[in-house]
């Protein structure tokens, strides 16, 4: 029937294309030819350098225009397979220690292709996908201790995450109509408190969310890298007494730095006792509580209004895949909750059940990243992961008694957990020498290709800094590194004292 | 050397383990075998039902508690295939025309594994996969007629894409400290226009931006649902009149409910005159750059100071993966780069490069969603992507025209592109009745596996919504739709008057 609306006229129809091989049989060798290559680069990593530059004429081949005309499936897997697969970032390599950066595991690798395989549309919907996703979410609200009430999402990564969970505080603590009026409808500025030692996403949302800087206290720490619990108190009240209004308070459960956690208990505590929203940025330390050894080290995450974690840290997955943990799904969705005429839940149909996960965050179209964490937990067992972080953790303690035992190593911090900060210090040189010596052991030391710590500042001082996030390393791996930074800061200091000798004559 | 710091005793040491196979040979039968049954999944989508309900049995499998100890790879992969596998949304199958929801590719699927497995961290770095990711954003840049100036970065969907361009919006119209002060430093409200037919993002965006609702108005769109210009002056003069801050005007390039782009040129003459930042949601149309016959649907959408769309929609990516273009890099740089000490960029080694990716964004440990975008516009280059969207496009002239040609069925708003929105209309029914006939078509025709489209309402009348981007789907899945629908619908009115009729005896 003609409504009011004119249609096209029917063109010569052209032979309708797919993005379907014609082959399959084709499609399946070079897949099956995929699998080989990444299992064999996965299966050889210890045999090749942790890291190493890209030639000139590899980098070059990354400024062609954009293919106007397909040079088939085959020939973009060779582009891959001759100038990417052999120049990645090196986490994987078990001699990798840089930041936190995490592994992957052959098994999520697969993982991630069946879920793009099937890929489903993960904002909700009547399918079993999203019954994995809502699995797995009830497992790590079980898992961290959270109530049975809670709620959570898999987002991108840990900064969403966090993001994400201080907009719910700002919208549990608000007190106005903060979706109509945002931020302006506040009756006074509204401050979040955090230790000096919180990842840099603190920035970005703090930024994101509108809040600006001035809305960021910055505790200060103690010796121990932990967040002062009395300098919080007194910045609360100084803040109350300007007009100010507190919201939240942002704990650390394993700092970026040295994985430092801070009281846990007593921040809850001083939430409770001041009416604010308790935050926990468990990047990676949230994970220790897999293990019943290690739990105490973080005890009082459980005691969290929401909890901000990644997967593809100390869980091993691949990227990405972070998590966020709210105690109260009332107010987490109340925070994010939505409804527009073309995703009307229905009562029955493909759309039965709503948008669970869209209603839980800002994204409507996700990917099944849940699926290599569910096949993961199935396939290995909690147990394992536990065990596997306190491998890491113990790992981090050795190396720490190496540096220690060392004459010409100084370990810069506590090492309460899988992060060890140290330098090469051979004695009688300035602090700034240090700082100049230490930097360029870090560049020829990543150079070698035999390890790769990350390095960070600590009082002024340039440190040589390793996480352990790393499923693969051994022992062995961590001796290694020892004994190339020794050679190599012994190096720069006999080629320092040649120069000095050249100077000098 | 023992600094101030007490490291741990020696305990005893375990052996140490690994999440990556004892056995590789085992792991490699296993990864074909999941190979082997998702290309088959694939390759026979078109003999399986759209989409269908999970029995009982498979949804309380899902009510088990955390596994503690591991089954093993095998195990959690049966579970995956017995449980999974069989009860996706459908958006694969040619007959899924639901939302505006993608497909995914074969090849594409592989990429991800690939990605998964070499899993390099990108936020940036000295490695071959960040040139990748430039690579692509440089493609992209030119594909949608940006100048060579202008910055780019990946993100987990079209949402996000969104929400961070309005972001830079924001800072780049502020006029004060908006990294230090927040939204509380400005002198007056900040104001966005985008038209009443903008996805739903856009609440997401000012709630999370902390704007607030107060903060949007949604101008009127004329019959063809195009933003009305003279509207959009009109309340920019009186809000300016009012004392509030205009920033930014939305535009749209395929609007989620029928497919309508506003007149760009004109909306970018409006933000140029009124020296405001002009934002296109591009979400699915702004892909119809890439056909040369359709480009002229988007003019102007070159104009745009951010442009945000998705690449797994019509450009077929498995999720997740979407994109914000910056016209001015460095207000882009200017919105999001920080840096802190333990992610100092180095001159030489890993480090080299900074993380050009992080500094343009919130997220800093990404996936390498990009390889998939970049082996496919090697593989199927930028021809055959046009022509697949034009297919798409011819598709859902050919549905509005059988529609418009059958005396049962009704079109309910232009299709200027791949949307049609249509309902089945008997004839002597009332608009209530229509509606509720309308939306039980839909639910029969969803649980008969034939067709899934998804429904909206336009002025009060529920319509069936056929969003067509999927790569798979041919003529005949429209004829088979076309009718279903009237089967069902006749069959329905033959029900009711059946009712009617025992009523009345």
């Amino acid at each position: 029937m003609l409504g009011a609306h004119r249609v096209s006229t029917d063109p010569d129809p052209r032979e309708e294309v797919t993005l379907d091989p014609a082959d399959w049989a084709d499609f399946r060798r070079l897949a099956h030819r995929m699998v080989e290559d990444m299992v064999d680069h996965l299966a050889t990593l210890r045999s090749r350098p942790v890291w190493q530059p890209m030639p000139n004429e590899v980098r070059d081949s990354f400024d062609q225009p954009v293919p106007m005309k397909g040079q088939g499936a085959e020939a973009a897997y060779r582009a891959f397979a001759t100038n990417v697969m052999p120049y990645p970032n090196g986490n994987l390599h078990p001699g990798y220690f840089g930041w936190v950066q995490g592994t992957g595991t052959p098994l999520s690798m697969m993982a991630d292709m069946l879920a793009a395989g099937l890929n489903p549309h993960m904002g909700g919907h009547d399918q079993a996908p999203v019954l994995v996703e809502k699995q797995v979410i009830s497992w790590l609200v079980q898992l961290m201790g959270l109530p049975a009430g809670a709620s959570g999402l898999l987002v991108l990564g840990g900064s969403m995450a966090n993001i994400l969970g201080l907009a719910v505080a700002r919208s549990s603590q608000a007190g106005f109509d903060l979706r109509q009026d945002g931020l302006w409808g506040a009756k006074a500025r509204m401050m979040i408190y955090a230790s000096s030692e919180t990842h840099g996403w603190i920035g970005k949302a703090i930024e994101l969310l509108g809040f600006g800087h001035a809305s960021l206290r910055h505790v200060p720490v103690g010796p121990d890298y932990r967040m002062s619990v009395r300098a919080l108190k007194e910045q609360i009240q100084a803040d109350r007494a300007s007009g100010l209004q507190p919201i939240c308070v942002v704990g650390n459960a394993g700092t970026v730095n040295t994985g430092a956690t801070d009281d846990l208990r007593q921040l809850a505590r001083v939430c409770r006792d001041e009416g604010l929203w308790f935050h926990v940025d468990g990047a990676f330390g949230a994970l220790a509580r897999l293990s019943e050894r290690l739990r105490e080290t973080v005890n009082g995450i459980e005691e969290a209004d929401s909890l901000a974690f990644d997967l593809h840290k100390w869980m091993y997955q691949p990227f990405d895949v972070g998590c966020l943990l709210v105690r109260d799904g009332d107010a987490h969705r109340a925070a994010f909750a939505r409804s527009t005429s073309y995703l009307r839940s229905m009562a029955r149909g493909v759309m039965a059940g709503g948008l669970p996960f869209a209603d839980l965050g800002v994204d409507l179209t996700r990917g099944f990243r849940a699926l290599k964490v569910w096949m993961s937990l199935k396939a290995h067992g909690v147990e394992t992961f536990g065990r596997l972080i306190e491998q890491n953790v113990d790992q981090a303690q050795y190396l720490a008694r190496r540096v220690a035992a060392h004459p010409q190593l100084q370990l810069l911090a506590p090492a309460p957990l899988n992060v060890v900060c140290f330098r090469f210090a051979p004695g009688r040189m300035e602090e700034a020498a240090l700082n100049r010596l230490n930097e360029e052991l870090l560049f020829r030391l990543q150079e070698s290709g035999v390890a790769v710590p990350s390095s960070t500042a600590l009082a002024g001082r340039f440190a040589l800094r390793c996480a352990i996030v790393n499923h693969r390393s051994v022992r062995a791996d961590l001796d290694r590194l020892v004994e190339a930074a020794v050679a190599i800061g012994r190096q720069l200091v006999h080629e320092s004292h040649g120069s000095r000798a050249r100077e000098a004559g």
